[in-house]
């Protein structure tokens, strides 16, 4: 079975090399378009061409296994993790950052099986860095071992967060109430790639010591979860406790010290769950 | 003289490079040292050993030229814009990126002559991307001609911005305030590269539309000023009016209507001047 794995995480590595490619192209040829008329057409149509190329040619090669990707759940495909292996998929992680060439863009693609994450692949394609990791086996970056900062003074740490896309008041009044209180505990910066899957990834290679979001989704982070814990690194929840990968929060960091540290500043929120049942 | 000031930027590209050379030779040495202990001494040593590097070379060929440098204004030179030929120089601009080996981190060069830019050198040595700009002759990075954003729309902008390095409550007011108010209007995003002089070259390029901050010194902006406008893009003070190297306030814009809806949001304040008399 472990081979099994192993094969599925070098096709993963494979396609997400393949997807970078398309969003490389997609960059270069239609910049012009994107910055003049409304971008969301572009951004859709180039998301689901990148999903729709991954989830194919797996389906092709592990025809039993399942799949959540982002675009497939909305357009209104279940959201639900079962035992069974499935490949978690954001095609473009960082569409804002993507519309602008905002020089972050990632595909993520996570792994699990018996709802735990396998393995995790992040191809940041406008830097061309490879993050990879495989449960028990260490996290990578172009094939070089990388391993989080081992910096245990919350006053030296930068942290990073995201202003996240919701602009209601009371999302709006818990962000930045959040993100005061950890600017002014006080930490080194605060900074933000613009995606959750490359923030994660700046946590496991020591760039900065932590990152916390809430309201992303299973598939912005299930790939970077295994990258951050190979790579020495803890997750839980804004909360405290255990990561639940559909919870729609997560702190990451380099260390438990530091997980806690950043949970203590955090007012927690809790957005509809990744995979509550749909409302009529 | 035009010959003189073509040379003398060719000389700022080469020293750039070379500086950023040493930068990033410094990360890789030392990245184990800064993460260990006290990352403050390292900074310092680089920051000062890349201004010498700059300052020796350029008075080797140009020995009545005039210097402003971060690292000699903080060993108690003057900071003065004169009519002389005057290079403004950051050694590392980034310097928290630079401890933490956050991908952005620059070497900046502004030249002025009767107190206007003549040309601005930024290159960001860990992308490897070379920012020139040369009064009236256009932008360019690692030799292609950049240009601006053409979105009119502040709707579909990013916004870059930074919190800075105060953590005095009446600042901090002001400066969440203010990005709150931003981030509402609403944008696109909110972002930050960790420097300004890079804000202001993902400006040039096109990646946001916008960036604003009030506390950055001269040495931060005099590169980016003239590589922003020669991209076509506009500066103006935080309160509107025409940009003062020397007030610590900048607003740089793909144009001058984002500019002017960004200042509206602003809540404006005055850091003590770089050219302010030094107090006794």
């Amino acid at each position: 079975m472990a081979d099994l794995w192993q094969n599925a995480m070098d096709h993963g590595v494979a396609l997400a090399r393949r997807a970078g490619e398309v969003v490389r192209e997609a960059l270069l040829t239609d910049r012009e378009v994107m910055t003049k008329s409304c971008s969301v057409d572009l951004v859709t149509q180039t998301d689901q061409k990148v999903e729709q190329l991954i989830i194919q040619s797996v389906r092709e090669k592990y025809p039993t296994h399942r799949f959540i990707g982002e675009e497939s759940v909305a357009a209104g495909e279940a959201c639900v993790l079962t035992d069974e292996p499935t490949w978690i998929i954001d095609p473009i992680d960082g569409t804002t950052n993507f519309v602008h060439a905002f020089p972050f863009v990632a595909i993520s693609i996570g792994f699990s099986v018996k709802k735990q994450i396998e393995f995790g692949v992040v191809y940041s394609c406008l830097e061309d860095k490879m993050f990879t990791a495989r449960r028990g086996k260490g996290a990578f970056c172009n094939g070089e071992a990388i391993q989080v900062s081992g910096q245990t003074d919350v006053h030296q740490s930068i942290i990073a967060t995201e202003f996240g896309s919701s602009r209601e008041t009371d999302v709006v009044d818990k962000i930045f109430s959040s993100l005061r209180k950890v600017l002014c505990i006080p930490v080194h910066g605060v900074r933000g790639a613009g995606t959750a899957a490359i923030n994660m990834c700046l946590v496991a290679c020591g760039s900065v010591e932590a990152y916390y979001e809430t309201g992303l989704h299973v598939w912005d982070i299930a790939a970077g979860a295994v990258i951050v814990t190979e790579a020495g690194g803890v997750l839980l929840d804004t909360e405290g406790g255990a990561l639940d990968l559909m919870s729609r929060r997560i702190v990451a960091a380099n260390s438990r010290i530091i997980a806690e540290r950043i949970v203590k500043e955090i007012d927690p929120f809790s957005p509809t769950r990744d995979d509550a049942p749909p409302t009529l």
